[in-house]
């Protein structure tokens, strides 16, 4: 794959952003994850050099539906992390595949995330990538592997919608939080978007709203008939706008944490996770592979010694794809 | 590919019967069909051994919603064009993707067809690949290979519904006839349905009922706004169950072999074909690499050294694909 290779002086170049990035510079932080939205060659140059540097952070995935208060409740946990924790530094990654805006929608986080940003141990970036299939899928991983180099111990993961791909992306995080809202119906909504079975942690926000124990007690249910795998996700009542319940929250995120490692269901989902990512890379190459076979001379040149039946169109795509 | 090429002793078998289908025996034509319809390697040996052969058929395809009487209209056009018209054999292919019968259906197409299967003439199969996604579309050319290089000029293609693989094959045969009823809004859900684009002739079957005028003034408005490339789709009223329309309909299919054959459009279109065909094949084969490179014990040992930091993704990706 020849094509698919950065060039050596674009490789020194993604290589001192690396080291800037580690030491310390938001700015290089920012040009790495642009070009990892952007995909191609350089992306996979950032994920090469960036791969060897990780391995130790802990990612948080936050889902639910639109409007139902993600964003205000990531605020609060950042902020309760940072001050009632000890935790030193946090990434949060806000996926939004319908968004218009890129990386550089960085003053919409600013303005979304508000005092957060003053906090120099919080680094806040959105990532969209616009049109490009399966892109969002093959970037996620990516953009934690440069957060996860560049040192930050944490990494929240938060979707704006739960279309399939951004679940997807959520539900392969350490801890996965599924956020819903009090009212008839939300819990039955979460559960036939799939979003039932994959929560470590529940998530009632804006509990100050009626119903908002009914929907409690809806989660509660489901859950006893969910098989036990030794960990039952408890279900955090929360007001993130008050902040009521997020230090419940952070409770319950970090004990989900401890049972990945002593039940070694940690290691069996990076193990899971690393295995959906290398086929993803697999299946990207192949399409990009079938994608450059399907045209050009070599094709038609074929193409028409089938037409003329001197050659079947097996042996054909046979001697287009080369040996196995 | 090496486990995708059937035994010696297989193709030898598979040579065996295609020379006897040539030679007229009806059951090898059944057995060299249920083999493409079953996919995998003897499916590819008998495209493989069969494409040289042939190269002359003339492929119709016949499709509309449920319900507009394409099965009494294709048993009505066969009839006509075996007693009325000089064509010395005719083959029907009726594609059913929601079949739970297989080839194995030829009482249920007796039948259906009735009085045809009396007629040394017309070889009468119904197709259905249960359950192998994109399996009629690998299939369905193959299926007409077989046909044609058994000896039949003209190999009408039927398909039960108007899904998505439906009409794709109905469009990729060099005459396409769109079947329509009488009735407010059935040209506009066929519009709706990508029928208007993929029709050279359009047939208003069961005209003798009310709003046939005004449908095939609907269809014609529509051909109206479509812009001219050398043919205009004639309009046929027909109804099928008395046969009357039935021979123009035939005269309409035959002026539009001949426009294909005038105007170069049908060297166009052969060519179209085969570059789909080639294409899906190479995809076909490309997706099973990518299935059979995604599990096994090479696959786990790199995804354990990509666990271990040893190997990124993407070079442990190319160690798996080899060389392009």
């Amino acid at each position: 794959m020849g094509d698919d290779a950065a060039s050596a002086a674009q490789q020194q170049r993604i290589a001192a952003l690396l080291d800037e990035a580690r030491g310390g510079r938001r700015a290089a932080i920012a040009r790495l994850l642009s070009l990892v939205e952007r995909g191609g060659p350089d992306a996979r140059t950032v994920g090469r050099l960036a791969h060897p540097l990780g391995g130790t952070a802990y990612t948080v995935g936050i889902t639910g539906a639109p409007g139902s208060g993600k964003s205000t409740l990531t605020n609060a946990l950042c902020t309760h992390a940072r001050t009632e924790s000890d935790l030193e530094r946090l990434a949060v990654l806000a996926i939004d595949p319908s968004s218009p805006f890129s990386g550089g929608a960085i003053l919409g986080d600013r303005i979304r995330m508000g005092d957060q940003t003053l906090d120099e141990g919080i680094y806040i970036r959105s990532m969209a990538t616009r049109g490009h299939l399966g892109g969002l899928a093959l970037a996620t991983p990516s953009a934690i592997r440069v957060l996860d180099a560049v040192g930050f111990p944490v990494v929240v993961v938060e979707t704006v919608g739960v279309g399939q791909v951004e679940v997807e992306i959520v539900a392969s995080a350490d801890t996965c939080v599924v956020v819903l809202n009090p009212g008839w119906g939300d819990a039955i909504q979460a559960n036939k978007a799939g979003l039932m079975e994959i929560a470590d942690v529940f998530v009632v926000n804006k509990a100050d709203r009626a119903g908002a124990t009914e929907t409690v007690s809806d989660v509660e249910q489901m859950l006893n008939l969910r098989p036990e795998d030794g960990w039952r996700p408890p279900v955090v009542s929360t007001v993130s706008t008050s902040a009521a319940g997020v230090g419940e929250l952070w409770d319950a995120i970090w004990a989900h944490r401890r049972h990945l490692e002593r039940s070694g269901e940690g290691e069996r989902r990076r193990r899971g996770r690393t295995a959906t990512e290398l086929r993803g890379i697999v299946a990207a190459q192949l399409a990009q592979r079938a994608a450059s076979l399907g045209s050009g001379p070599a094709f038609d040149a074929v193409r028409e010694e089938v037409l003329a039946r001197r050659l079947d169109p097996w042996t054909a795509a046979d001697s287009l794809l080369g040996p196995a």
